[in-house]
C-alpha cells in the first residue's frame, strides 16, 4: 500500500492511474497537480485525487512515496529541476513519457546526485480523448508498461514503480531507454510520420476534395494515428530524432526497391513483399490478440 | 425487373450483388459462372443463385439482360474473349474490378465493336472474407459504386448497370475511367503499398520479434490492409502502374521533406505537416461518417 502518490498531470494518462490504483486499493492519498484549475476541481470532484496543488507548491512531493510525471513531456525537465531540491530520500519518481533517452538526458540534468531516485517509465496505452474525463479505471488493464531502469536505481525503487503498474493492472517489461527508443521508432514514431504525411501529402493535392470523397475504410485505419496530437509528435519525433531517421532511411530504402520492382513490372517480387507482410503480421495479430483484444474505437494516441 | 442475370464469380463480391437484387425483388432468374464446382453448390443451396454454370458453358449467358464480372481482375479479358461472340445485342457486361483503364483497354481487345455492351463498374465495399458464405444482403447498402462509362455507352446501358446496383442500395458516382485509376492510386493502392511496405521492413531486421512485442493498437490499425490477399494487390498494382507510380514518387518526395525537417530539427515544419494531416482528416471524418457508419471489424479489402 502506497501512503502518498503525487500525480504531475492529472488528464487521460496520470488520472486514469490515480483511478486504478485507489480502485485496487492501493494509496491511501492521491495529490493531483496540474497547470488547469479546471482539471484539478474536476478531479476532485471524481474523487480520485484526494487533493490539489499547482505546480509551483512542490512542497506537495513532501512525504510522496511515489511521483508520477504525466505531464507533456516537453515538461519533464522542468518538473524535475523544481522537483529536485524538495525530493526526500525515500521518495520515487518515475515518468510515462513516449520517449526514454531524452527523459533519461533531461533527469540527469536535473537530479544530479538523486538520479537513482528516478526510474524512466512508458505505458503503452491510450485513447485520443484527454482531461479528467478522459480518465477510466481499466485503461492499463492487460496493457504493457515498459520500465527502463537505471544503473542508479536500487532493486527497491524499481519494483515500487512496477507494483504500482501491476496494480493498474499493467504487464511490466524491461529495456534499456536505447533499446526502448528504437523499438517505438519503428512500431509507432515511424506509423505516425507516414500517417500524417499521407494525409498532408493528399490533402495539398489540387484534387483533393475528389479525393477524399473516394477514401473509404483501409484509408481511415490507415490514417487514425494522423488524428493524434500534433505537438505531442512532434516532441515525440524530435525527442526519439536519431532513432527515428534511422528507421525512416530504412523504410525510404524499401520503398524505393519496391518502386523499382513496380517500374519494371516486376509482379513476382511485388507479391513476395506484399505476401510476407501478410503472412507476419497474421502471425503477429494471433500473438497480440490473444495478449490484448481489439479496441474497436476510432482511438488515436498510444 | 431484370429477367435473367449471370455472374461470373459468385463469392463475396458477385455473390452479395445477388443477395441484394434477390432481396430487393430485382431480377427473376440469377445463373452463377464459377470455377469452384464447390462455390456453385453451396450458392445453390443458400439460394442466391438459381442455376450454375461452368466457365466453359457461355450459352448461360444467352437471354442475359446484365452480365457481372466478378472473377479476380486478371481474368478479365479472357472470360470476356469467351463470351464475346455469344453476346446478344440486349446483354449488357459491367465489372466489378478495382482498376478501370487496363479493365478498359482488355475489353476494347475482347469485344471490338460490340465494346457499347460494356459498362465498367467499381463498387467501393468488401471485407477480407470470401466465398459463397461471405455473400451478404446489404455489402452494399450506402457505399458508392463508381461507374466509369465509355464514349460508346448507350444511356439505356448505363442506366441499367446503374439500376442494378441501387437496387442493392448503392450510391453512384461518375468518374472517367483514368480518373478512377488516379483517385484510387492516392487513396487505396499507395496506402496498401505503403502498408505492406513497412511490415515487410520490420520483419526483415534482425530483431523483428522484439519489435513485433511492442507493436500496439495504432500499429495494427495502420498494417490492417497488408492483411489483404497478396496476389489481388499485386495485380492492382501493376494493373494501375503509371497512377501508383505517380503517387509513389510524389509521397517520397513528402517523406524526403519531412525527412530535412526531422534531421534538421525543425519543430515548427513537422507540426505544421501533422496539423495539417490531422485537420483535414478530422475534416475528412466528419463527412464520411455521416454517409458511411465505421465497420468495426478487422476488415482487409475494399
Amino acid at each position: 500500500m502506497l501512503n502518498k502518490v503525487v500525480i504531475f498531470g492529472i488528464g487521460l494518462i496520470g488520472g486514469s492511474f490515480a483511478r486504478a490504483l485507489k480502485a485496487a486499493g492501493a494509496v491511501r492519498h492521491v495529490v493531483g497537480v496540474d497547470r488547469s484549475q479546471a482539471f484539478l476541481a474536476r478531479a476532485l470532484e471524481l474523487g480520485y485525487i484526494d487533493s490539489a496543488a499547482q505546480p509551483g507548491s512542490e512542497e506537495a512531493i513532501a512525504d510522496a512515496d511515489l511521483v508520477l510525471l504525466a505531464a507533456p513531456v516537453a515538461q519533464t525537465g522542468r518538473i524535475l529541476a523544481a522537483l529536485a531540491p524538495h525530493l526526500q530520500p525515500h521518495t520515487i519518481v518515475t515518468d510515462a513519457g513516449s520517449t526514454k533517452s531524452d527523459v533519461v538526458a533531461a533527469a540527469r540534468a536535473a537530479l544530479g546526485g538523486k538520479i537513482g531516485q528516478f526510474v524512466p517509465g512508458h505505458p503503452i496505452a491510450g485513447r485520443e480523448t484527454n482531461g479528467p474525463d478522459a480518465a477510466i479505471v481499466d485503461l492499463y488493464v492487460g496493457k504493457k508498461t515498459v520500465l527502463t531502469p537505471l544503473p542508479e536505481n536500487a532493486p527497491e525503487a524499481i519494483a515500487r514503480v512496477a507494483g504500482a503498474w501491476q496494480a493498474c493492472g499493467a504487464i511490466i517489461h524491461t529495456l534499456t531507454p536505447e533499446e526502448h527508443d528504437k523499438v517505438f521508432a519503428a512500431v509507432s514514431h515511424l506509423p505516425h510520420l507516414l500517417a500524417y504525411a499521407l494525409v498532408d501529402d493528399i490533402e495539398r493535392k489540387p484534387h483533393s476534395g475528389l479525393l477524399f470523397q473516394y477514401a473509404a475504410s483501409g484509408f481511415r485505419d490507415f490514417t487514425r494515428i494522423a488524428g493524434s496530437s500534433p505537438e505531442m509528435w512532434r516532441d515525440i519525433s524530435l525527442a526519439n530524432q536519431a532513432a527515428l531517421l534511422t528507421e525512416l532511411d530504412a523504410y525510404l530504402a524499401q520503398l524505393t526497391r519496391l518502386r523499382a520492382s513496380l517500374a519494371a513490372g516486376d509482379a513476382a517480387a511485388l507479391e513476395a513483399t506484399y505476401a510476407n507482410a501478410q503472412r507476419a503480421r497474421r502471425q503477429w495479430l494471433a500473438a497480440i490478440e490473444t495478449a490484448e483484444p481489439p479496441q474497436p474505437k476510432d482511438t488515436a494516441a498510444e
